[in-house]
């Protein structure tokens, strides 16, 4: 299913979500204002904003308080996929040239601020105490797991376990705050099921992303495939390898990442091996144990459209190819 | 006059805010708390926390709110300066090796967003949100100030009007919202006074901080002389000399600019040809006369140790050679 389907009954407010966002940044100096234009073409699967306005709705909520909410979650996430670019010497983002490519590392990280700044101001126009609070410990969250990442960089005997607590921190915190908040503006009961949701999918999410970044078309995903491996960084089809090759394939491994070539022959070895190892099934398997406990979470929820979408967002997450 | 003895009225409020921005960290992971715990330990001047205790004790404040707005602020200058030096390839900041320098760069954005989402849980605790707007402004403005300075980095035509734009945007901002929110917590009325003290005190220090960074000791300073330069920013000294240089010490000063050659020899005819068109003197006439506005803002406030200590304050400003 398409994610345009997906979100079909929340077209409008995602349109007005979008609108937010645009002008909360077209306020900005006109220098200022024609860098961020770029950032917010270049759009994204506005998973969050969806998360935000579905959550809200399967609660029974019916105002309009998402708004400011859902545009601040995404500037939010947007600021950290710059700060990330900066951190990985990205060139490409979503397709096009990446922030830090075109402006330099020096503006990324202050615009990354920025954004950040702003959405903090988004949150304070209507946001309640509460809500603040989940936003600001996802945040925390999510640079603990960034940071806690940063310095595994370039280990290989990084557990599964450990993998699945950096995911949960660098990804899975944002996307629970999401759905948290969402659920707070509604029936408060629903809060902790929708929290939960949103910490499982979020961990399914990262597990298939970190698949993609290994599998993925490059131009479909719009960047280099093997990104993660030549930042240094291993993730779980890598890890279950690590934990099953043979000696001598684990060497090759290591020199490869070792001596960074990354050439068309060692990326085509390095898929080829993780294949007839069955990595990406393994990886598959373990995202899909996560997408089952996000809808389960749902399971006593009455019926709504807005359920019916959150369900086929946890799917989409497992078939998605980009 | 020394910091010490212009502190000595609120010694015990700033231990309080010292061990509040500890015990904020200190509940860090493991990991993160042992590269924080360098942060703060080189420690500053710890200007903005005190302008908050004195702003709110000159309005008549008695209470304890100010204790996690004060580390707030404080985190969040902490977060900017650790950007600045990963902006800046700093390697001494403060006299120690930088952030940037010990644990590279990538982790040093990280921690610089750590500390910022630290910063806003700070905030939550007992901030109204009259305060947390004020900062989040604040923070606004200070990254605005900051992108602008960047993109403008490296280009020698830039107006004395700019220049005061972009300073009092990238650090008066901060300034004067620390003062600002510690007047909100007293006697309203006074809070449009001190804002703007907290402003004008904010353009003076920057305005100082400008021409110790030629004209300082490397050793007090603790970092290198000619840092903005090195960097390609021009500040007030420089613009007053390009305006009134003579062609050929223009010529020159743009070649060393152009080439990077940072020398003793060409730092030293820098210095000696700003010192001789009496550029120092000229920017230090500006600083004087935004210390006086600060001053001035204060000459109707009562008589207290807290109105004395922001008066010493901003003389402090305009005698400090570190």
């Amino acid at each position: 299913m398409k994610l345009t389907d997906i979100y079909a009954i929340i077209e409008d407010e995602l349109s007005e979500v979008e609108k937010g966002i645009r002008e909360s940044l077209y306020h900005s100096p006109l220098t200022i204002a024609s860098l961020i234009e770029d950032i917010i073409k270049t759009g994204g699967k506005r998973l969050r904003p969806a998360l935000v306005v579905l959550s809200a709705k399967a609660c029974g909520y019916q105002g309009k308080a998402y708004l400011n909410l859902a545009a601040a979650i995404e500037l939010i996430h947007t600021a950290t996929l710059i700060h990330d670019d900066v951190i990985d010497n990205a060139t490409l983002r979503r397709g096009r040239i990446s922030v830090n490519s075109k402006w330099g590392n020096h503006t990324s990280i202050l615009v990354g601020d920025y954004l950040y700044s702003k959405a903090i101001s988004l949150l304070l126009i209507d946001g309640s105490i509460d809500i603040q609070r989940i936003v600001a410990l996802a945040v925390n969250k999510t640079c603990e797991g960034e940071i806690i990442q940063s310095i595994r960089n370039g280990q290989n005997d990084i557990s599964e376990d450990e993998y699945l607590e950096i995911i949960e921190q660098k990804t899975a915190a944002l996307i629970s705050a999401a759905c948290h908040c969402g659920a707070c503006l509604g029936d408060n009961e629903q809060e902790k099921k929708l929290q939960s949701y949103g910490q499982n999918l979020g961990i399914g999410f990262q597990i298939i992303d970190d698949i993609l970044d290994i599998t993925g078309d490059e131009k479909r995903l719009g960047k280099l495939v093997c990104n993660d491996l030549r930042e240094g960084r291993i993730t779980l089809p890598v890890i279950f390898f690590l934990r099953n090759a043979q000696l001598d394939e684990k060497n090759r491994f290591k020199d490869i990442l070792k001596s960074e070539r990354f050439d068309a022959d060692n990326i085509k070895w390095l898929i080829d091996t993780l294949r007839s190892c069955h990595a990406f099934e393994y990886a598959r398997g373990v995202a899909g144990r996560y997408i089952d406990m996000a809808k389960e979470e749902l399971r006593e929820f009455p019926e709504s459209e807005a359920k019916k979408s959150l369900l086929l967002l946890a799917d989409y997450v497992m078939e998605r190819d980009v």
